[in-house]
């Protein structure tokens, strides 16, 4: 009974030349021994696919296959749940996370993926849309802005790899602070993870997130609120939220989060 | 490591004459050896932890107390804590939900009542808004009507005793079948529990839901959802949800929730 990594990824990932992430990610699903299934469904695009299939072969995988769940209905193909069973990583494209949640949610495909995680050591990762849906709760949309406001999330029931984090992903880029602080606000259980593009937060077994990439992870730990003005906020209004505990960690930072505590990398002198 | 019971309350349950739903609680709070905690910091009125306090003591609980947390920095009183963790029995009173997430989520007191409720058999119950906080996903608030619509309704995280339902209360009196809908509409993981004025269900160990009152519970199970709209939808358009498993239980009827089986009373003939 061991959990396997859970790999949020900010999005737009490096496909060409130094593809730093996709690299990680396959040696921790086993390498050149690796089985992985990609998972295309949040994706308007038909090659979404194929062009992963293709990244991962190209980085050296054993076996790498395309999931293309399009219906409800395409959750019991015993062919493709028999691929997801022996399979060593799985990754989650980009898209809709609502596409996701609404084809796969509730099936046997995404307890296969929560249960063969948290016991049986598979690595599931995901890019944008496909880092949202990792958690139990997830940003199903919201707006932009550094500040918190009301009626500025949404959550909704991701596929519950893990309870202690809630992912934003494009973090910088789309100004998500705000709706991030928001999620938390209501209730200030999980941790909260902004990815930048092009950035991977790495969570081991052990909950330790490895930071890989080329931007910057946001953490936010509600673990110390004071006071949170949520219950009482008029909607549209700015919400009064104290005692956050924020650090922005780059590539070699880590943090743990049992203990809540973030390490710098190697410093260079 | 038993579970405790799970006692979601529509709200507005009898507290002169014909008390079955409290009595009910206490006795499966250990009767006459019962200690009761009362939590009830979603209201607004100062009386309401007394009025509780009254009840149960004037239906034979062997101690009662109420805690009322009204700031964070109250969820680390040792006196308090020490309560919960002797209680046989804890009820949350009605109010305000987001007042229970942004008081007491992701504090000691939310973990002790997650924890003794899951391994040690402690029974905790609520009514209104303290039925809500119960599950992992709860009700924030929403719209009223029958139709689900996008942004009908707002899912925050609740203080996760079980993953298996959603509830909402003062279900037929307030029109909130569309809410509910709405929520299992965006992954149909859990199944929806609405539940009528002064009408209770007293989930057992098993995950069997035992109906208790003068209203009635509908049971809305999304396992078998062949299709929804929610990924396409657009803000307060009508969302389609096909493939929904409904029942209308009243008092003296059950649900399996494992095996997903509803049974009726005994039929007079």
């Amino acid at each position: 009974m061991t959990r396997g990594y859970i790999v949020p990824i900010g999005g737009a990932e490096k496909k060409i030349r130094n593809r730093a992430i996709l690299r990680r990610f396959l040696a921790v699903s086993g390498g050149d021994q690796a089985r992985i299934a990609v998972i295309p469904t949040a994706s308007k695009l038909a090659e979404t696919g194929q062009l992963y299939v293709d990244l991962f072969e190209d980085l050296g995988a054993h076996q790498v296959d395309s999931l293309p769940f399009q219906e409800r209905s395409d959750c019991t193909r015993r062919d493709w749940l028999k691929i997801l069973e022996q399979a060593s990583g799985v990754f989650i494209t980009g898209g809709n996370q609502l596409r996701l949640s609404t084809t796969i949610g509730g099936t046997t495909v995404s307890e296969l993926l929560r249960i063969r995680n948290n016991q049986d050591g598979l690595t599931v990762g995901g890019t944008s849309a496909g880092a949202s849906i990792l958690s139990e709760h997830m940003i199903a949309y919201g707006k932009e802005g550094p500040t918190p406001r009301a009626d500025m999330v949404s959550l909704v029931p991701g596929f519950g790899l893990t309870h202690e984090i809630i992912v934003d992903q494009h973090f910088r880029k789309r100004d998500r602070l705000g709706r991030l602080l928001a999620a938390l606000a209501f209730n200030p259980r999980p941790i909260g993870i902004g990815l930048d593009e092009n950035t991977a937060a790495f969570i081991s077994p052990t909950d330790l997130i490895e930071v890989l990439g080329t931007g910057a992870i946001t953490i936010v730990d509600p673990s110390g609120m004071e006071f949170s003005s949520m219950d009482s906020a008029h909607k549209n209004a700015p919400v009064s939220v104290l005692g956050i505990q924020l650090h922005v960690l780059t590539e070699g930072c880590t943090y743990d989060i049992p203990t809540r505590k973030a390490a710098h990398g190697p410093v260079m002198i």
